[in-house]
């Protein structure tokens, strides 16, 4: 299949060569990296195996690109208003495009700006960065679940996620909202009290104070699910992901990276909108919306 | 009357030579500025008029101090299980012992420890620090009030308000309960809130994400109150409380200057406990816990 690739980063680096390596038909939307990777090409190191794309198709500009059967946007969701003019060049009306994104809402919001698209989530588990030009530092893990959102036609879904398998990424298909909000569970405590307390994940489940905190946090993400009337998330889901961090080597989150790098972070997509979600539904998220202050206070610094 | 003064640091030097140098007669315990008070005495820089006692009665030993008839105990309340040993040469029956200190519970624990002695607290408003050995600067404010804790003797409670205000010092008279409570809706966000995002009362106030957050944890002390039965206090005191630090100079709480200078911090009376007392009467504080956890984290940090 033709697959665009809208984001060439840490992530939509490694997925999209991943598929160009199998032999896929890929097309690469770079900024910064564009004249480096014309005439490098694009390296993979990766703990699944190293390789390089000697001619990858590129771009610095979407509206050179072709119509794409699926598109994988991999931008930080901050940028997501430019998916207006990036977008179209590369739809038609049977595109499937895939949200690689962190957070709860991006769906939402990217199907008011394209109504009638077929969307669907992608939840990365990586571990990944894009350490210089042209260079992917894919560390470990790597699996891709795709939760189907507003895709008429599961047979392409279906076929996306049997691509990945052949490319040597571990994929699945998960059910949307389940699957967004048990991402959540993870995602709020940590992203943003490694921030917010300058550590890493090890040390905030370390001490007993914070582990529990944090654990308090994730019961009010999963209380917040199930008042939504997400299915399969209770309390064992909170111990279940306690359990896979301490097992974990200690880890910077994205929001960690991003705030240590000085770049803005995805305080909208992963604090404020699922808190304003649950709002809505009458469910306070009250430790989980003061980080989300803390955050806005700290953005406001750098 | 005769005053023993057990801590002579900003608090307990600036009050005890005020009574000193109206009058009174002051034996003041001294730790690590006893020989340079010795030989220099002791200077007090004041907004009010600065002054110098030439020669206080100081000590190094509170077992080599006479009987009082008040004591005023301005140690950080971490100390307090050292007044075991520091108050009985102090006490006889009669005297009246005032914790002029941070937080919520001290009370009811020094009085565990000396179950027949006069209590009161002595809430301190005032911006003061001992900048070097034998020297108190005192910035602004002063006022100090008292809140009979067990004190039969009325009286005596009234003279010491007397002789405060007699020494220049504005006090009065509160209701133990309230007054402890009102305290604390300033010093539990304040206090955390600026160590947790190293800053100042001014900043986190101009943010309007922690300038929100700060009302509602001044609701959660507020709310703690009411349900302990607290009289005269509602909404309209975190108002004024806001009010009052929006007109102040930028502040870094007492909690904040422990933590810059690697001091332990008085997590325990100013968060542990009042949680504790609210949680058993069935009120919860989510966001004041949220900080405490936070706090005990970057304690164990220093």
């Amino acid at each position: 299949m033709r697959y665009g690739i809208i984001g060439t980063g840490a992530i939509g680096g490694y997925y999209g060569a991943r598929l160009a390596q199998s032999g896929q038909e890929v097309h690469f939307l770079l900024r910064s990296d564009y004249d480096y990777v014309k005439e490098h090409g694009l390296q993979v190191d990766s703990c699944n195996g190293s390789f390089h794309l000697d001619n990858p198709h590129i771009y610095n500009n979407s509206s050179d690109m072709p119509v794409c059967q699926v598109v994988l946007v991999c931008l930080k969701s901050i940028n997501n208003q430019k998916l207006k003019e990036l977008l179209p060049p590369l739809l038609d009306k049977d595109t499937l495009v895939v949200l690689i994104q962190n957070g709860i809402g991006v769906e939402e919001d990217v199907q008011k700006m394209f109504p009638g698209t077929a969307l669907a989530a992608g939840l990365a588990f990586i571990c990944s960065a894009k350490t210089e030009p042209g260079r992917v530092n894919h560390q470990c893990y790597g699996q891709i679940n795709i939760g189907n959102y507003s895709c008429k036609n599961e047979a392409l879904v279906q076929q996306v996620i049997d691509e990945f398998n052949a490319a040597n990424v571990k994929a699945g298909q998960v059910e949307y909202q389940e699957a967004r909000w048990k991402k959540a569970v993870w995602n709020m405590p940590f992203n943003g009290m490694t921030v917010a307390l300058n550590t890493q994940t090890d040390l905030l489940l370390k001490n007993p104070a914070t582990r529990q905190l944090i654990r308090e946090q994730m019961m009010e993400v999963i209380g917040a699910a199930q008042h939504l009337g997400v299915k399969n998330i209770d309390a064992s889901f909170a111990d279940l992901m306690i359990q896979m961090t301490d097992e974990m080597t200690p880890y910077s989150p994205s929001m960690k990276l991003d705030y240590d790098f000085h770049r803005r972070m995805e305080i909208y997509y992963l604090y404020t909108r699922p808190i304003e979600i649950a709002q809505k539904a009458g469910f306070n998220m009250p430790k989980l919306a003061m980080l989300e202050a803390e955050l806005k206070f700290l953005e406001s610094a750098i």
